[in-house]
C-alpha cells in the first residue's frame, strides 16, 4: 500500500484549498464561454500588474499546449527551435512541437538543463541558406527539468544573444515560482523583465486543478495566437474556472508561498539524506526536485511505498519530486524507510 | 446589466453542483498522473459498463481535441472525412482538424445539419485514385449543430453504408445525452451500439467544469490513441478531477437528469412562443436548442437583456440554447421581455 | 491498340522540339545548383520583362507543388482558401493544401469552373471570431479546369473585392497560356496586371518536360518563399534544365502558339461533332478542352481506341483536352471513329 | 572567370550523354502520365530485376521527396527517426521530414557519418511511455554525408538490430552507386539484402537530369505511397521522362561507371595532395567527395578558380565533391592552382 503522497511529481498533488475555493466561489450563473466573462478579465489584469502593462496573456490547458502555441506564434514552419537536450518540449512532449508547428528542435547537451550563450552559438550559421531549418527561438526551461536555476543575469545574457542575432527567447517556466522563489525574486524578473519574449507560465504543477497562462511580452507578439489557441484545441469554454485559478494564485502571495515551501521540503530532503554513502546527489537542489543516484536494489524497494520515477535507467538515477503539499512528515517518513532499506 | 442566466450556449452554463461534489471529494493526498491513478480507472470501468465490455474510453480536454483525435485515430493524412456543412469539425475548429489530422473535409449541405446516406454517396469515387483525398471517415453530430436528432435507425443505416464501403462512422457526440433524452435511449443505443466507431462524448455542455471522452468501438481503433493524445496536447496531468466528473455525471442517472431538463426548458420557451406572429421556428426543436427567425430590430433589442448569439446573420436568425441549469423562472422571464419588445 | 496521341490530357503531350533543344543545349559543364546559375538568373530576368519589374519568380517542378508554396506564401494554418469546387487544390492534389498549410479550404460550387464575387461574399463573415478558420486567400483557375476563362475585367472585379477585404488572390496558371491565347492578351493582362497576387504558372502542360514557376507580385509576398520552397520538397538541384525550358518557352513566341494551336484543335473538334445528336457539350469551348456527355455504350467502344478520362461518372460527361502536338490528322481521326461507333 | 567544371557538388554536373539521349528518344507521340505507361513498367521491372522480385520501386522528383515519402510510409506523426547529426534529412532538408511526417528527429553525434548499433541502443527507451516520441525508424545514409561507407556486414547488424526492436531501417541512398562501385558490390548487396526496409535511390548526383526512386523492401511496406507521393508533391505527370533516365542508367552498367569514375577522380585528387603539409584530409576517401581542412587564406584564393563549399566555417573545412563527368584534366588543374597557391 503506498502513501498518500508520494515523490514523484508535482503534477501528482493535489489541488490547493483556496484554489478549490476560488472555483467552488465563480460556479454560479451563466458566464460568456471562451474568456469573455468578468472573472477572465480581472484574471488578464492581474498578469499585467504581475508582468507588466505591456503585457499580454491568455490560458491554457496544459503545458504542452502552452509550449507548442508560444512556437508558433514566434516561428514559421521553416524555423528551428534551440534548447535544451533535456527539455520538456525535447523529450517529454511526444513530439508536438514538432507536429503542430512543424519547426525542427535542435536540442543541445547540458549537464544541468542549462543552455549558455557559447552553446546557442554553434547553431547559429546557415541563415539564409535555405536547406537549412533557420534558427528563430531559444526555448529554455525555469526552473529546468533538473531542478537548476537560470539568473535573472544569465537569462539577459542570453536574451541579448538572442535578440542581437534576431531570435526570440521562450521560457517554458512550468515551475516559474519554484526559481522565483528560489531567487527571492518576482516572477517577471526572471522572465518577461530579463528579456523573455513568451513564457509559458506554469499553474498544474504549483496547486491549480488545470490551467497553464501565456505571456506575451508585447500584444504584438500574439497577434494571431486567439487563432493558434484554438486550432492547436487549447481553448477552454468555461473560461472562469481556469482564470478564477489563477487569480487565487497570483492575488496574495499564494504562487510563491507554495513554490518556496515545495523548495524547503526539497532542501530538507538532501539535507536528510547527506552523508549517506550509498546516495549521490545529481544535481543542485535549487529548486523542488533531487536528482540522485543509488544502488538500483534499494530503488524498487523504496518504490514499493513511495511513487517516484526512475530518471535515467542507464546510471541508476531517480527524480523525487516535492510539493505544495508535502509535508515535513513525508520527508521524515521518506528518509527513514530509505535508510531502513538501505541499512537492512 | 444582463440577466444571471442567458440563452447563448450550453457551455455559458455551471458546473453542477454532484460534479463540483466530486470534485473536491478526490482533492485528497496524491495520485499518479495522466491517468494511472484509481479513480481515472474506476471511470473507465464505467464506461464499459454503459458502452459495452469491448469498447475502450480516454478522456481529453474539450471536444475540439475529442474530435481530431479520432479523425487522427482512423485516417491517415490522405484521407478525406465526410460530414455535414455545419459540423463543429467544418465550421467551429478554425481548422483543428485539417492542420492535425491533414485530411480534407468534404462538407455536405444540409438544411437540418443531418446527413443521408444518398448524400454520402456522391462522394464514394475515386477510390484508389491517387489524385484523390481518400474517403475513410463519415463525421455525424448527435444532437447535430442545429438540434435536431438522428434516430437510432438512421444511425445504422449510415453505418451499415459505411461500413460497406471500408469507412468509419465517428460521432461528435457533444450532446449526446441530450439526443439520449430526447428519443429515450441509452448513450449506447444511439452511438456504440447503432455502429458508430469513434465517438465524442461530451460532458462540458452538461453539467461538467472541463472535459470529454472519446469511445471507441474496440481496442484496436485505440491503438496508438494514447500517443495520438499526447501528441496532440489533449492529455491532462491531474486526470482524477476529470475521471471524477465523468463518474458523477454517469453513475447515478445525472447525465440523462440534465439533459433531459435541459430539453424541457427548450420545449417550454417553443410553446411559449407559438403563435407570436413576428417568429419563425427554422428547426424542429428535438433537443436544447431553438433556432429563430425574428426581426433584427428586437433582435438587438432582447440581447441587451439577455445573452445569446446571431447564427445566420444574413437571413436575421439566433440561437437559444437551454441548459441544465435553465429554470422555468428564466423561460418566462425571457418571453416576457421578448413579448414586450415585439408589442412595444 | 491505342493511337500514338489520344485526348486524354496536356500533360500526356510530348515535350517540343525547342524545348527539348534547349535542354540539350544547357548540358554543358558545371553548373552551381538549385539555381545559382546564369541560365536560371536569365529566366528570372525573362519572368520579370513579362509579369513585371517588380514581380518575383521562382521555379518549382509541378503544380501541385505550385499551388500549396503559394498558398504557404499567402496564408498561416489558421486561415481558409475559398476556390471553385472543381478546382484542382480542392479535388485533384490528395489534400495536399490542407497537409501542407494546415489551412481550410472553402469550395464554392459552381457550374462553369469560375466563381463571382457574390459568392466569395458569402465567406467574408467570422472575420475575428476564433472558432473561424479566417479567410485570407481566393483562388480561381486561369483557364478553368472545365475549360472556361475569365476575362481580365472578371479578374479585376474579384481582385478588387478580394483587397478590399483583406484578402490575396491566387491564380492557379495550370493553362493560363490558353487562356492568353483564346483572349487574345497578353499571361501578365490576365494574372498579375489584373490584380493577382500570386500566380502558379504552368509549363508541363504547355510543352515542357518538367518545371512550373510561381510569380509573385512584389518581392515581399515572397519574403520567406525559398524556405517553403525547399520545405515542400520542391527545390530542383539542376536548376538550368529547368530555366532553359522556361527560355525556351518565353523568349519567342512559342508559349502563346502552342496554347493557341492546342484551342484551335479544340476548336475543330467542337465544330467537327456539332448536329450529332448524340453528343451534348457541357461547356463552352473557350480553350482547349471539351466536356461532353454521350451515351455510356460509345464511351467505352471510343476508349478503346483512344485515351480520355471520365469527368463525371454519374451523368456520363467526358473530357476530351488537346494539346500544342494535337494534328488536324488526329482530330479527323478521332472524328472518324467517333462517328462509326455512333452510326454501328 | 571560373572553370567549367568545378568541385562543389555532383549535382553540379551535367547531364550523362546517354540518359540524355534516352530522353529525347521517349519524346515521341502521347503516354499515359502519371506512370501508366509502358517506360515507366519496363522501369519498374527493371528496378525487380536489380532490387529482387519482391521490391517495389516508385520514382519522385528529388532525394528530399524521396526521403520524407519514406519517413512517412514507415511512421506516423507521434514516432521518433534516429539518424547521424550529419544526415542530408537532419541538416539539410530544411525540416522537411518533421513537416511533411510530423515526427521527431533524432540525432547522433559521429565524426565519419556512421552510426552503430551502440549509439542507436541508447535511443531504444520509452517504449510506450506516451510522453515519448516513439522510435520506430532508424536512417542511415551510403555512401554518408562524409564520403564514408558502411559495408554490407554493418548494414545487416544494424538492420538486424533495427529490426529485432520492431523498427524499420532506411537508407539515404542519394549516392548509393558510388558506396556499391567502392565495395565492388551490388546495389542490392548493400541496401534491400542487407536488410534495408526503404531505400531512397539517387539518380540525379550520378548523371541523371532530376529524378530519384524509392524502393521497398516488400508491397506492403509501399501500401499507401501512391497518396503519400501525390499528397507530397512529387508525383510528375510525364513520368516517361524519369523512367527512361533510370533505363539509361541501370539497363547495362552506367550507373556503376559513372561512380567509379567519380570514385577514382576523388582517389586521384587525394593521392595528389598527399605530402602538402599545409592540408589535412579530415576523412578517409571512400567515394567521391573529400573533406579538407587548409589554411582560411588559400580558401579564398581558390574558390575564386574553382567552385567548391565550405563544409565547417569553425574549423576551416571545406568538401571537394567529384563527378562523373570530372576529368583527370581537372584534377590537374585544380592541383595546380592549389599548389600555386600555397607556394605563393
Amino acid at each position: 500500500m503506498k502513501r498518500l503522497r508520494g515523490f514523484a511529481s508535482d503534477n501528482n498533488a493535489s489541488v490547493h484549498p483556496l484554489v478549490m475555493d476560488a472555483i467552488t466561489s465563480v460556479n454560479v450563473g451563466h458566464a460568456i464561454a471562451y474568456g469573455g466573462d468578468p472573472i477572465t478579465e480581472e484574471a488578464e489584469k492581474l498578469f499585467k500588474t504581475i508582468f507588466g502593462n505591456e503585457t499580454h496573456s491568455i490560458f491554457v490547458y496544459n503545458g504542452t499546449g502552452a509550449n507548442v502555441i508560444s512556437i508558433q506564434a514566434l516561428a514559421q514552419s521553416f524555423n528551428s527551435v534551440i534548447c535544451a537536450h533535456t527539455a520538456h518540449i525535447n523529450v517529454d512532449e511526444c513530439g508536438a512541437p514538432e507536429k503542430l508547428s512543424g519547426c525542427k528542435l535542435l536540442p543541445i547537451d547540458t549537464c544541468d538543463g542549462k543552455i549558455t550563450v557559447d552553446q546557442i552559438k554553434k547553431h547559429m550559421h546557415g541563415f539564409g541558406f535555405e536547406h537549412h531549418a533557420q534558427p528563430k527561438v531559444v526555448s529554455i526551461t525555469q526552473a529546468t527539468e533538473l531542478g537548476t536555476i537560470y539568473t535573472p543575469e544569465e537569462i539577459r545574457e542570453i536574451a541579448n544573444y538572442v535578440h542581437s542575432k534576431g531570435l526570440y527567447l521562450h521560457m517554458d517556466g512550468a515551475r516559474l515560482a519554484n526559481a522565483a522563489a528560489s531567487l527571492n525574486c518576482s516572477l517577471a524578473d526572471i522572465s518577461i523583465k530579463a528579456g523573455v519574449d513568451v513564457l509559458s507560465f506554469g499553474g498544474t504543477k504549483n496547486g491549480l486543478m488545470f490551467g497553464e497562462a501565456i505571456v506575451f511580452a508585447n500584444a504584438e507578439l500574439a497577434e494571431n495566437v486567439k487563432y493558434i489557441r484554438k486550432q492547436s484545441t487549447q481553448l477552454h469554454s468555461k473560461m472562469r474556472f481556469v482564470a478564477a485559478q489563477f487569480i487565487a494564485l497570483l492575488k496574495g502571495n499564494l504562487c510563491i508561498e507554495n513554490a518556496r515551501h515545495a523548495n524547503l521540503m526539497a532542501l530538507k530532503l538532501a539535507n536528510s539524506i547527506k552523508g549517506i554513502a550509498e546516495i549521490q546527489l545529481t544535481q543542485k537542489v535549487e529548486s523542488n526536485g533531487l536528482f540522485v543516484i543509488l544502488p538500483r536494489e534499494h530503488i524498487q524497494a523504496l518504490q514499493n511505498e513511495f511513487f517516484f520515477y526512475m530518471w535515467d535507467e542507464n546510471r541508476g538515477e531517480v527524480r523525487w519530486m516535492t510539493a505544495f503539499d508535502t509535508t515535513e512528515d513525508d520527508i521524515e517518513a521518506f528518509v527513514k524507510v530509505l535508510k531502513e532499506i538501505i541499512n537492512s
